[in-house]
């Protein structure tokens, strides 16, 4: 396992890094970013958050507007993003900007040409956990979360996964891509035609079945242009009514899909996972 | 009087405003962001920051990886961020990224063909201010504030005009322009080969001499790659100590010249001005 430094800012008492390294799961180079909190300098290990960015996002986005980083420095929490696809020439791509490369929808491809290189879940479950874990002061304590496609994938893979995650959260998530015109083009593309292997990457179909539960936070603003149509939440909101899911679900009124909306709620997220991973 | 509106997004329970408007200084057409924050919501005014951004950024650098929202809705402050030249295809332009536009460092050109468009310093010290104070409930209490390029901006323009202004700060300010290589390459080109005209646009020169002062802050990196060659604080300090000028400078261990500092520290300097502003 080598990891190569791209970039290093001191952020709040701690540090912003890049990284790049070869993912075996993706079959390409990969970037990644994380954040280690000021209490990392003493060699102690932090819990790890997560982050998921949503359609033509890379690792920087959220390290950038986010404004995450002055309540992790607070509480001792690690961040790290990873990029949103796999990413280079030999990566098979799309001309939409919700499908290929910036919007690898956290699933693992079946279909030619994608199952060559898409293989977000895995990554995200897997591998990176395992690179950072074994490369950083960072604990196997975890939480995950994301915005709108990354919401998306932060719900999944928590919920097909509670053993490994202590809490769960997402802005504007892409709560049953089963159901809207964003899931179904990257589902027929990535999982083929046959909607039956759909089913366990929707976060609503999910929720209504699992047993292990996951606290769930989800902030959903509600003048936000994708609402209706791409995201959802009421279907969400009905699955945990149904299963009795622990789910706090907010709607806040005049907020819209921007890292606007997300930098000015992130310090409840945050705070959130801190509970659930004792800090 | 005419403003066009571009954008909005509510942020802290204020709102994030683009804007384009002609300009009659810069003879072309020019955009600003603005942050209201929520206690102009009931209709009064509130004091404002004008925050000047430094090489190649616009007035979308500031809003999305500052981090001042937060702190602005607290305490009840506008920000105001202006492009950092002015733009459109008949505008001169230089292949450098440290001169035309994205790099009209706060001064008003004399010399062709830069004379004809670049006058950001009346820009930003009468044209800006008007529109917004008629436009906008904000009131005619202003700081002013920059980084880099727009360091030296907000310096220099508090410095000649010390009854406008309540309260200055900069992160990182190209503090004595005369001396370096960027300040050299712009002032020849805007105001000539001439140096006599150079002083009015050089904060530690300004500093030296000043009567009335403006109280300022300045924070800098000590990790930042142009602090040597470009920046020299230490002028601006020697100048601070023969005029017993109320500087506030602060070396910051570790930091850069990027973003990450300016949000680590952010909130330092909208206290800092919210306490001259009266708030």
């Amino acid at each position: 396992m080598t990891i190569e430094n791209l970039s290093c800012n001191k952020s709040f008492d701690g540090w912003h890094k890049q990284y790049s390294h070869y993912s075996e799961t993706l079959n390409c180079s990969m970037r990644f970013a994380i954040y280690l909190p000021p209490q990392t300098s003493s060699g102690g290990k932090v819990p790890a958050l997560y982050w998921l960015s949503g359609l033509t996002c890379t690792d920087e986005n959220f390290m950038q507007k986010g404004g995450a980083q002055r309540i992790a420095a607070e509480l001792g929490m690690a961040i790290i993003a990873p990029d949103t696809s796999p990413r280079g020439d030999e990566v098979a791509d799309d001309d939409g900007y919700d499908l290929g490369k910036g919007a690898g929808f956290y699933v693992n491809a079946s279909q030619a040409p994608w199952n060559r290189h898409y293989r977000m879940y895995d990554y995200v479950l897997n591998e990176l956990p395992q690179l950072i874990e074994a490369m950083f002061p960072v604990s196997d304590k975890r939480a995950i979360a994301g915005h709108s496609m990354g919401g998306h994938g932060a719900l999944v893979i928590a919920l097909r996964n509670p053993e490994r995650y202590r809490s769960v959260s997402a802005f504007s998530p892409i709560s049953n891509p089963v159901n809207c015109p964003w899931g179904k083009k990257a589902f027929s593309a990535y999982l083929g035609k046959n909607t039956d292997s759909w089913a366990s990457y929707d976060a609503s179909l999910l929720m209504r079945q699992t047993d292990a539960k996951v606290p769930a936070l989800v902030d959903q603003g509600e003048a936000d242009d994708f609402l209706v149509e791409q995201l959802k939440p009421e279907m969400l909101e009905a699955a945990a009514r149904a299963n009795d899911y622990p789910l706090e679900l907010h709607g806040r009124d005049g907020y819209d899909h921007s890292y606007y909306f997300i930098a000015s709620f992130i310090e409840q997220h945050l705070r959130f996972h801190a509970r659930h991973l004792g800090l």
